[in-house]
């Protein structure tokens, strides 16, 4: 996958996707992040990016013309036949969620601006823009730290990416339910221990118990997945019983 | 502020977080950002800070000897007298939103905890963890990301960080509604023209446009978000405008 990332803040997102999986998404070949300063591409003397609001207002406004520039010359690097998939983080967009990840990890080639200030031109977003996407109701300072988010949660959906053995793991999340708690050694630290099921060697008994955690979490925090959800006659049942003692 | 950040990766937080308003934040004092490195408590030999989970299945946990001592290292080195509220990220926290937000812009000290792997011993949580918070409905890499941005929406709301302009805009997120578009110079660009409203110098007319533009794209996009909007009898009025022509 080739990402092309338009930011007046390179440093500010090469940290979190310079390390960890994403380091070795790219070392192996299967991602290429390539970062575009926009401020290189203001045509005017001072490298100005950002003007005062029409119409007034608090705050300014990141311009047309070095976000369009900076957008066609990362449309030049590509092997794009069609407009490729531009993605726009702000409070206004389409919520960010696993089934957009898996989406956008199909893509081979794709585009992020990020934005600063009190936002962007909207003729930017009218006219490059595809996808205006939110990772969660809350104001952050600019599009860096959701951009670099989106780029970690579809990173590790690109095949190869993740090892077998991490990928099997990421299934159980699309089961729809929240994860049962982890437990590792030792099996009593500071007098707190391990449940004693999980130190049973029957596998029968430990899956029943991860299961019914997984339902009762997700039933008390978020009831809302369970509609989702794909569950058996069985799980339908504990969770009939969790309403019955709540 | 005081934030004491427990991580395996600092180089992954300290980019994004040491740039722009939250560096602006740290400079004038507003915000003390200390980083621990998770890895320098762990007592074994091979500073491992990882092991198999207890019941088998995939991944590594993180286990709770070093995550406890960084944790006391924290503490030692705050003013608090009652226990500091702890935030862990994983997808099974609560949901994370503008209003969590200004609730712990509020707290004079915190303390985070950044996981990786399949996730941290539940040891950990039950004990030391006050606050479990997720960002969104998405798996990431590690806590770092979620982490930053949640220390980024927090600190632009701490008194004195942003100025009083900036500040002001904020106020316009939280009436609940999706912000209007932005427009700036130059008044077209690539045959695209500013929308005349806005260059009428009729602030009654910007002001009825702007507003308009809110409901429009919140009803639009998120009427989930209508219901708990502070809105006036003028504004159900144009809602139901939109829904007689959708």
């Amino acid at each position: 996958m080739i990402i092309k990332i338009l930011t007046l803040f390179p440093e500010m997102i090469k940290g979190p996707l310079n390390l960890s999986i994403i380091r070795n998404a790219q070392d192996k070949g299967l991602l290429d992040i390539e970062y575009i300063n926009i401020r290189d591409f203001a045509e005017n003397k001072h490298k100005k990016v950002d003007d005062y609001p029409y119409g007034g207002g608090a705050g300014m406004v990141m311009t047309p013309q070095p976000i369009f520039d900076s957008y066609d010359e990362a449309v030049k690097k590509l092997k794009v036949t069609k407009k490729p998939r531009t993605i726009y983080c702000s409070p206004k967009g389409k919520v960010f969620c696993q089934e957009l990840a898996l989406e956008l990890a199909k893509e081979e080639e794709l585009i992020f601006i990020c934005g600063h200030y009190e936002g962007i031109d909207q003729r930017i977003i009218d006219s490059l823009v595809t996808d205006e996407i939110s990772i969660g109701d809350y104001v952050l300072t600019g599009g860096e730290l959701p951009v670099a988010v989106i780029i970690d949660a579809i990173s590790r959906l690109i095949p190869g990416v993740l090892g077998q053995n991490e990928s099997f793991q990421e299934e159980s999340f699309y089961s729809g339910l929240l994860e049962y708690p982890h437990f590792t050694r030792p099996q009593s630290f500071r007098g707190l221990d391990v449940p004693s099921v999980l130190l049973s060697g029957n596998h029968k008994a430990i899956e029943g118990w991860r299961k019914s955690k997984s339902l009762e979490i997700t039933f008390k925090r978020r009831p809302d997945l369970l509609e989702k959800a794909n569950l058996t006659e069985e799980d339908k049942r504990i969770i009939d019983d969790f309403k019955k003692h709540s």
